[in-house]
């Protein structure tokens, strides 16, 4: 049963509204989803859903209905809301009326690479800080059938409203690990045997010349100053897309696309 | 010699302000470019500049200062506004003090691909709405080395303040032309001999195993709808990027620098 929530100042909706702020989502370990389809995403994936909130217009329509119903058959706390309350609690410019609250899911890089029965494919993000970009790169990592991404400390919140929709229902699809320090993943990374290559402008090779059959991580870096020292000097090699015309650089999740689908299309082609 | 307007009702201050709008861009055939990278890629293009807007800070800079001297040397209107007029003109969050304002250019199919000694490399837009998403993928055609970019008719304006920006100053670098409509496309690359690929989700040949060695051009859909049935129809092939995971789909600007790279990797090793 679904209950109904008409005052701002009850708790539960305080504690949800405080969610668009990082520290909370940090402090509670949880994090909002928002948007028909992100919703129906995470209702189709295996991530339990604690809560999902939504406003009497939207639970009309045949679409939502279907969400909600498959929501309420999992156990989850059903909440309708009027919509001004719904819109406080969005974070988009035009709230669609349906969210979810999730617990955020942590792994080790040992679990992720284990977890997977064929040579991995991993994405790490060093320093990415739009949320555009790095949900495009979650989503991009997913449709090249990678083994999960990886978050390094200091990059952007994954879990940030504007990342979780641009990754457009990725993130249910793949396991992401967020906050692990560089020497972490090198250690992580080395004892599984997984080939490290980061991409870089200097003293590269050039990405389709070498192999990504074999377990492999791709390390891709900040928009302005690339993958930082530390990394570089750890990884395996170093990759380069060739520039051919007059472009100073990529855009970073362009970048991501063609390093992955090369490693797709030489896996392919084995 | 730079001249100072400081009245917001000055004419010449009203018609720039006027090319925020479409209607006005059309009407005068001109548009902004703004910030202090993208004005040093057009001072540094082929491409004739009008008019340069700026304040007296931005003019302290020592980098902004060698840019200003080299529009100057090259016969261009200086002109220089306090901040608040400045501010009003710009359609940035936060704007950078410096703006050129330039005529639009526009080629034909013949000429674009007859100015190219090699086997042309030529991305067309069609129906593509998102202003970062066409700006990626100017700017990722020109990383790749294309002879050009064709948008159809009835996608996004190329000369919006955020498709420029978005371009990173690609736009100066290689031809665009706006406004085509699929037949006149259709026509010009098929008396130049040029192969049509469209890109597509059904009965397609998977990107990587065609040959795009040819001249060739890339037709590249609408964000939702994909490409058009007409094109579709008319094209010699459609190709698609096989989706390992779950992801129902690709950014498009990523999908452009997916197909874009393969036709670099196939052309680099000939």
């Amino acid at each position: 049963m679904s209950e109904l929530i008409s005052s701002p100042a009850n708790k539960l909706i305080k504690e949800v509204a405080s969610l668009k702020q990082k520290k909370y989502r940090d402090n509670l370990g949880m994090f909002i989803a928002e948007g028909l389809r992100t919703v129906e995403e995470c209702a189709a994936s295996d991530w339990p859903v604690q809560l999902c909130i939504y406003t009497e217009a939207v639970a009309t329509r045949e679409r939502t209905r279907r969400v909600l119903d498959r929501l309420t058959a999992a156990q989850c706390r059903m909440v309708i809301v009027p919509e001004a309350i719904y819109n406080k609690l969005s974070d988009t410019e035009q709230p669609q009326g349906i969210m979810v609250v999730l617990k955020k899911r942590q792994t080790t890089i040992t679990q992720l690479i284990t977890s997977n029965n064929k040579e991995s494919l991993i994405v790490v993000l060093d320093g990415i800080q739009d949320p555009g970009n790095a949900g495009t790169i979650i989503r991009t990592a997913d449709a090249a059938g990678c083994t999960g991404v990886i978050i390094l400390k200091g990059a952007v919140d994954i879990y940030a409203g504007k990342t979780v929709r641009a990754t457009m229902g990725s993130l249910f699809h793949l396991p992401v690990i967020e906050g692990i320090p560089p020497e972490e993943l090198i250690a992580g990374l080395k004892s599984a045997n997984v080939n490290i290559f980061a991409t870089s402008l200097q003293k590269s090779d050039i990405y389709y010349q070498v192999d990504f059959k074999r377990s492999t991580a791709i390390i891709l870096g900040n928009e302005g100053q690339g993958v930082c020292q530390e990394l570089i000097d750890k990884a395996d090699a170093c990759l380069t897309i060739p520039l051919v015309g007059q472009a100073e650089s990529l855009n970073v999740a362009v970048a991501a696309g063609i390093i992955l689908y090369e490693a797709v299309r030489q896996r392919a082609t084995l």
